[in-house]
């Protein structure tokens, strides 16, 4: 990156948090960019989530953490989601200090935050340890006032419609 | 599809709404479907859009029209610009002819509404005659409440904070 890299949320209730994410990831690899996704809370045994595929396909690094989320999964506890969250922001700083990826996306780990797997200090923390040139993209609900007053761009996206509402499932190809 | 195609719309002031729309498209490649990508008021020539190198590696068809906005090049007249448009609505209604892909994306067709050179009437006019398989999804600022009536899922992205508004300029691989 030619600037100091910035950090970004995306925010809110509407369709677009992941999909923003994954085309910025995109975007940047048209450019020759390195890109790193970590995803949270979400489970490829139980959805294929199509965009890995191709990311992976694109030589994007992709990872996972806390796949299992108790909302979906009776019998996991709050205990060990957390302990996962945290071996996913331990990786985190292993891959700053590797330092070899222009944009870093965290898939979700705002939701890890909202639901309490993690403290707002310590999503503080991979913040403020972020190397100077990484570029940091950060998704989900909930973001709290003070990571909203952290970090350099924040989107909210609105949910001002969305098929769910009218009772349609999620569509392979289109929700994940 | 296995299912009825919807129309989606990302429109609103903050960052998201193209990269929404590719990251969508990402999805949809990953599970096999087939996406052409129509692009409005963007030039290629003037930035050089990393996504839509992506999205023709991966074989999504990619096609743009009224590449320059007045806006940006002061000798180009609304008229032409408006024809220019117009074309683009007639290949269109060809690409729903032909009806060989499963998710169609309109990116900043929206503004083409907003700043005049299409009306309501033909935009509506290519959502009432969409084929019924086809997703649609149309991009960028300014969608009208009738626009918004119309279709099944509505994602306003507000722009809460955006590094431009500190004076940062656009960059390579985040912006374009």
């Amino acid at each position: 990156m030619q600037t100091k890299g910035l950090i970004h949320i995306y925010t809110g209730q509407g369709k677009g948090k992941t999909t923003s994410a994954v085309g910025l990831a995109i975007r940047a690899i048209g450019h020759g960019l390195k890109v790193c996704y970590i995803y949270f809370h979400k489970d490829p045994k139980k959805w294929d989530y199509g965009e890995h595929r191709i990311l992976e396909k694109l030589e994007v690094a992709v990872f996972g953490f806390a796949e299992k989320h108790p909302h979906f999964y009776k019998n996991i506890s709050n205990d060990e989601i957390r302990r996962e969250c945290l071996k996913g922001l331990e990786f985190v700083k292993k891959i700053y200090q590797e330092n070899k990826y222009d944009i870093l996306i965290l898939d979700e780990i705002i939701i890890s935050l909202r639901d309490g797997f993690l403290t707002e200090k310590e999503v503080m923390d991979i913040l403020d340890s972020k190397p100077e040139n990484l570029e940091l993209i950060l998704t989900g609900r909930g973001a709290t006032d003070a990571i909203i007053k952290k970090v350099d761009l924040v989107s909210r996206i609105e949910k001002i419609k969305h098929p769910y509402d009218s009772g349609i499932q999620r569509r392979k190809g289109i929700e994940y």
